[in-house]
């Protein structure tokens, strides 16, 4: 039987490998079948135009992969009992497939948005600005990963000693909690935190109370995990802790921005604190304390941390993040956590990922141990006023249809839309002049309770937000005057460039 | 009413913050009571021997976070309805507590045991040597990282373009894998590949088959997402393919190490690779290929992938790691899945950790991109193939008693023992002699069917290897002396020094 040959002798890949991957694509799509007798290596070299050494080597490999059988002397055949591979289907045409069986039958967790297109002015909360971090220190920290020998070995689950050192120290001096390297717990951002504090605690059906509006990460995460989600109210203050239920209906855990509610903004007062601790202890149930934006505040004096108001370290689990302070980029955050917890996420997180990653958390140390996260959070302090100032600046023409919540923290704030005013609406016109903006309702779980957006200034530049502002105050009042005149024609469909 | 302040001036923390600090606390614990009148800012001050301006301070920020009510001349007071904080329980004296309600009750999954002391000799098996990797190298790629200005936000879940585009056209190269950057998902490491994939395809009590004997963590990420284990047996080949369960009781996913099996080291011909591609399509099953210990063959052909073999790409997930051919520090790994799978898993990355961390990311397209992973595997080819041979000669003298296997790939060697020779008993009269090897038995599911150890080789040194192997084997020969005549006294307890 004479193989189906063609060797391209234009300098491309070696003629061995040309003759053993042919030979070996016409055994598996049956152009060579079980028991074929190849031809002699000599015989094939010659009509080949080859050396015989090279068809040596190619039917010695594919003998060796369990393609040929052959004895010397007695030739060379197409191995028996080589299952044939169906054809291919031809995916214009077939038939669209049905759910394989090993997907899981529920939706996929929702998507973030795809990245908008570029020259749109993107208010997206969340998102900071790293321009003004000087590109010397950045390089020195990674100069020092590159100088240290990698090391060869899986390290610590619950992160390198230096960094967790430098991440309590941290905590005690800028949040006053009093904790050891001991029980911290370095993780691939607070995303990870909060997923393995959710595995740790959570399985199917378990009653978890989340504020309301809330960040859509969190409760995606949490009912991954299984929980059965309960929107609990929040006010200008925060957390309505005593909407919180009660007795047998009580939650197992609750999830707070406590330091600067998302989406409103709000700071939870000492005395809402202290009462969601007493509430925890009554019910036996576990705060999540997600310190979200704790450390950029403008004029406002520091709120203690739940977790250090916890006396007995018992019942928060303390979640922080290196993604808004620096950058998310680096996917490095942190859990306090009390200890049957944390050795519990210490237990899971090689079952995640075994431990974040070691060039990373040794480039925080260094930032950490030389004191320029601290400097950064000062520059960036100053920076994030400015953003704050020149939005409110621009949105001034229209405080009195929308009016800013959330000022005193963070880096974002809320739009409260009065009545007759469809947010909505503005977003639509605002992206139809290149403006993107979210509204309050999106992170609702039940029905909205207020209207209005949700502007991150935390991203973008002075000008932009200027100009962004500016195009969305007269949104806001063509829209206000629209909603006061309803013979108006309707705003135009938006129309990204 | 006095408060109870003692300030202390040596120069430790400044005056304002100590008295804030202690007005906090006797607040909190109660020896300030709600209502109870507070001196004069001017009294106060005079009593302490502070500026007026210090004290005035200390009053508004704790006003500000609710501790205090006070008006103008009204004097100033602790603030009702603080909910009093239960005094801290003394954890050398009160009762162990109950696990609280938010702790899942199921047995916390496995941990990996302690690193040991220095010292030591371990054959442990996946883990790597990166000295030979020329320093050079590793300060260039983390330059690159240090040299570009970091990004200010969230990159895509599913990777970076150009790391993804490198590792397409590696899998190319090295494993005759057809795929585009498009069907690459960056993973922090294999072991979250699988995670993903188990997030995606398993639920509580899904029939799940694995290999017996396997790796341990492997088994422990199936079960901690719901897999009802179903072993199947290995033997010199691999996998028994015709082992698996058909019909009804096929399980939903089968885990394959097929290019090293771990622990026997066997490498699964082609034909049973078939005979699992088809088994797969008839029960609709999905196979994860874990291309374990690829890079690394000693004279034996590659045999192709079976993400290579499943012609329509639509039932492996092919997983893939740097862990092995560079460090396990970066947790860096990945997974070629098909569409359906692959979209399931892009949408549950977000829920994990959002993405890799991008420094990890960037710096391994450098190395992958300048060719540098490509002269690294070859290089350290040598380097194991000297510790294999190093290895097999400490042995030589007992490879009558223990019977080395899986020696054509990979990073470690089986040594199976015959009857009469005790592996745990062995384990332990090594370990007193400094050296720690892990025993076959250890990666059983079920009652193991064979008897021996399992060696890594790749992360020790030729002298460590030689005084280790010599060790082992003067341990080996000495049991099978002690086993063949009953009467000699047991071998001694380990004790590490």
């Amino acid at each position: 039987m004479e193989p189906p040959i063609t060797l391209r002798r234009d300098g491309g890949a070696p003629l061995y490998r040309q003759l053993t991957e042919q030979l070996r694509t016409a055994i598996l799509d049956g152009r060579l079948p079980a028991g074929a007798r190849l031809p002699s290596t000599r015989d094939l070299a010659c009509s080949l135009g080859l050396s015989r050494g090279v068809v040596v080597e190619a039917y010695d490999e594919l003998a060796a992969e369990g393609y040929l059988d052959g004895k010397t002397g007695a030739g060379t055949y197409v191995a028996a009992g080589l299952p044939r591979p169906r054809p291919r289907p031809d995916p214009a045409t077939g038939p669209a497939p049905a759910r394989p069986r090993w997907l899981r039958p529920e939706v996929p967790a929702r998507q973030p948005g795809p990245h908008p297109e570029p020259g749109l002015i993107e208010f997206r909360p969340g998102r900071p600005t790293v321009a003004p971090l000087p590109a010397t220190v950045w390089r020195r920290v990674w100069r020092a990963v590159g100088g240290e020998a990698p090391p060869g070995d899986y390290g610590p689950p619950a992160g390198e000693p230096r960094l967790r050192a430098a991440i309590a120290r941290s905590l005690g001096q800028s949040r006053g909690l009093r904790c050891g390297p001991e029980d911290v717990v370095v993780t691939t951002g607070a995303v990870q935190a909060l997923a393995l504090v959710a595995r740790a605690s959570l399985g199917p059906a378990i009653p978890v109370a989340i504020e309301e509006p809330g960040a859509l990460p969190v409760r995606a995460i949490l009912a991954e995990h299984g929980a059965a989600i309960i929107p609990i109210p929040v006010d200008a203050d925060g957390l309505v802790v005593e909407r919180l239920p009660v007795g047998e209906s009580a939650p197992v855990l609750v999830h707070v921005t406590p330091s600067h509610q998302y989406p409103l903004g709000g700071r939870l007062p000492v005395a809402r604190r202290l009462a969601l601790l007493e509430w925890a202890r009554i019910h036996d149930a576990l705060i999540v304390e997600d310190d979200y934006d704790s450390e950029f505040r403008f004029g406002a004096a520091p709120l203690p941390a739940l977790a250090g108001l916890d006396g007995g370290a018992t019942r928060v689990a303390y979640v922080g993040t290196f993604s808004k302070v620096l950058t998310p980029a680096l996917r490095t955050g942190y859990l306090v956590a009390p200890p049957p917890l944390r050795e519990r996420v210490v237990a899971l997180k090689p079952l995640a990922d075994f431990h974040s990653p070691w060039p990373v958390q040794r480039a925080l140390a260094t930032f950490l141990e030389e004191g320029h996260l601290e400097r950064h959070v000062r520059r960036m302090r100053r920076h994030y006023a400015a953003n704050r100032a020149a939005l409110l600046a621009a949105l001034a023409p229209v405080a009195s249809l929308a009016r800013p919540l959330g000022l005193e923290a963070g880096l974002h704030l809320c739009l409260e839309f009065g009545p007759g005013l469809d947010a909505a609406r503005v977003a639509a016109a605002a992206l139809a002049e290149g403006v993107v903006v979210a509204t309050l309702a999106d992170n609702y779980f039940g029905p909205p309770a207020r209207d209005g957006l949700v502007l991150g200034y935390g991203g973008l530049s002075l000008a932009e937000i200027e100009r962004g502002g500016a195009i969305l105050a007269r949104a806001i009042g063509r829209e206000a005057r629209r909603g006061a005149d309803p013979a108006r024609p309707p705003v135009r469909r938006p129309q990204v460039a």
